[in-house]
């Protein structure tokens, strides 16, 4: 029976088309564990910063009307009645023709409107020679000139990097209304895979794709459920898949390494809700048996078995889904040029994907080595693999030393 | 009192020569909470991978030799005498003249050599015409072809990515031992600065750099221990930083937002232990008042008390030391390239770096535009740094729309 597969940008048209990512929900972080969260409010200052006129420098707050006309021949000669601390509320005046000392950061006291640097004078016990002229508020950082209470000073949907959080910090805050991670149901079919930590089965393997995908779902800021390995038969998945989109907001599912007659993910997912199936493979290598559905607004999204597939497919299509549901920004896949280290062939009419290492040669220029590929080394493939090059549909290669762009599955390659 | 600084190159190699990374421990970890974890050991797989012969094709287990010469004029007859399930132990064994009907992934049972594709038979009732010859092993993937049982598969010192995870899984392990994160004690001075979460005592400032710093100490791969805004006299700075240095890998001080007379580290520093301070003050702008302390093999990192300064300095000098006490590899910033906003202009003599925010223009240019920075905007600076341009000692200003580099503080903007 004869199906036309939808393209890889329809598959995304379709994604776009029927993914309306509910929001999650809301919790309360402590800061120091608010990195790389997503804030859901706007975060409005309760307080001016500083939150009083500072000393910009070490010196000498005055009233500026006492210095005016002052210079090298003919000093401004005031008295020192005391001095201010930093970190502490002043507990003198300045009155006409008075001085008091201060240092960085201090709040000016009360009566002084200025501050002559420690350079522009010379003391002769409470006696003070001021040598230049200040003008009002120079050296003086006025309260809310750099926050002004009420100010909006960081936006919901911002995600919070070290930077962000040290102006929450400074706000005074010690937590953070941020988005609730989407939790990501993560299980595997396919009659032949196991749960690892037990003794294998004649005739079985461990699974690996509820690993890979649950660590890749971490990576893009959702929280994995572990439902492991589900027995292949049909009353066992669909309870595993009615628990799953129950209690998570996302659920991801791959075959085994290989796909049998018996998948029966789709027809179960049809049978959970509307609108159920929306993508039925795709024409893409690896990757066709990937399919999509949706029970309510629950995407649930079945990858490919074959580890490095599993991935692929994941990268690319489900991980959009994940960080928007993270509220997080759409990332694009890492790239990185590279020359090809052999000719790659692409299959007829499917977009194709070339797993390859990366390495570099003698002469220091990027090498992306295809790894092989297929059933016959998955773990092989799985460990070797820094990347994929992609070869358009109507190309039939890529040649050898051509130069490639390579988009990267492992982070820590990122900096080669 | 004149003293040349270090400029930025002499402090690196001075870190070379002093920083001998302590090996900070092993732990073992669950393979869902591995993500980004340092393997600690060679990884030597405990069982070939597939464990057994496996069909990597729909269609029927035969011996070999019964197909040859077999052609479509000339079909091999064989009787069929049963079936082997995917994810079981075969309960038939094929002699001479025989075929079991088998599916991709499941084991050749024993007797059988070779197993010929759905598509090159045709059945009627149990007896089974086929079309081609195979040779030995045709469609098989042996038992350790993928993985032989002894081989090393992932190494020490390895970052673990969805693919490593996937990896261990394979190899039927639940945990991996890896490096145990480095703990640094993170911690903020100045007589002015003073915890958040409590009302803020008259002329003081919420501390931001603990909270700043301690995040971007958890990006790097470390666990910060949160000492806080220590009071600014000699004996409790004494006892925070003697406390840091036997409780932590590294400690990372940093002054308060303006910097008094009273910065009591590196002579405390230099009390604790050898070698003492062996960086103090760099030539660069922002920066200068940087200084490294070793007490025996542990450093005590001190960075400039400006919110943006201070995470400048730990990404260019201090981050590398957390990421090699992480045991992982020492990752450079991550730059962009932009167009100036405006003219730059370097302090004369130090290496300087301008903070800038990142904004596409009407054309769609990246451009890095000047943050306004000081003391007059610490916040503000904080709240809009993208990242920053380095301007070198011999140059006077970059122009503006000269093309930049600019090196990202944040990793949200990573995608920009």
């Amino acid at each position: 029976m004869f199906r036309k597969l939808m393209t890889l940008e329809e598959a995304q048209r379709t994604i776009q088309t029927y993914f309306r990512p509910a929001f999650v929900g809301e919790e309360e972080v402590v800061l120091l564990e608010a990195y790389n969260r997503v804030l859901n409010i706007d975060v409005v200052s309760a307080l001016d910063i500083p939150p009083f006129n500072r000393s910009t420098m070490d010196g000498y707050a005055v009233r500026a009307e006492d210095t005016f006309g002052a210079d090298e021949n003919q000093p401004a000669n005031l008295k020192v009645t005391g001095s201010v601390n930093i970190g502490e509320k002043p507990t003198v005046t300045v009155a006409k023709g008075e001085a008091v000392e201060i240092v960085t950061g201090a709040p000016i006291p009360e009566g002084a409107d200025a501050v002559v640097m420690i350079e522009d004078t010379e003391r002769e016990d409470d006696e003070l020679h001021v040598f230049v002229a200040v003008n009002a508020n120079e050296n003086v950082m006025k309260k809310g000139s750099d926050i002004k209470k009420g100010a909006t000073i960081l936006k919901k949907g911002q995600v919070l990097s070290s930077s962000e959080i040290g102006v929450l910090a400074a706000l005074g805050l010690t937590t953070a209304k941020v988005i609730r991670i989407p939790m990501i149901a993560v299980l595997s079919t396919g009659g032949e895979v196991t749960d690892p930590g037990k003794p294998l089965p004649e005739g079985k393997i461990y699974d690996i794709n509820a690993f890979s995908i649950s660590t890749a779902v971490i990576e893009s800021g959702g929280k994995p459920i572990y439902f492991g390995a589900v027995p292949d038969d049909k009353a066992a998945l669909t309870k595993a898949l009615q628990t799953a989109v129950a209690s998570a907001d996302m659920v991801i599912t791959s075959g085994g390494v290989s796909v049998g007659p018996r998948d029966y993910t789709p027809q179960i997912v049809d049978s959970l809700g509307k609108p159920g199936v929306v993508i039925n493979g795709i024409a893409v290598k690896p990757g066709k048996p990937t399919t999509l559905g949706f029970v309510g607004d629950k995407p649930v999204f079945s990858l490919p078995g074959h580890p490095t597939s599993a991935l692929l497919i994941y990268y690319l299509l489900a991980r959009p889904m994940v960080q928007r549901l993270a509220g997080k920004p759409v990332s694009g896949m890492k790239m990185v040029k590279a020359f090809a280290g052999a000719r790659m062939f692409s299959a007829k009419g499917r977009r194709t994907f070339v797993m390859v290492n990366l390495e570099f040669d003698t002469e220091c220029r990027l090498i992306a080595q295809p790894v092989e590929s297929g059933a016959s080394g998955a773990i092989t493939t799985l460990a070797k693999a820094d990347g994929f090059v992609e070869i358009a549909e109507n190309e039939q290669f890529v040649d050898a030393n051509q130069e490639v762009a390579v988009a990267l599955l492992k982070s820590a390659k990122g900096s080669v």
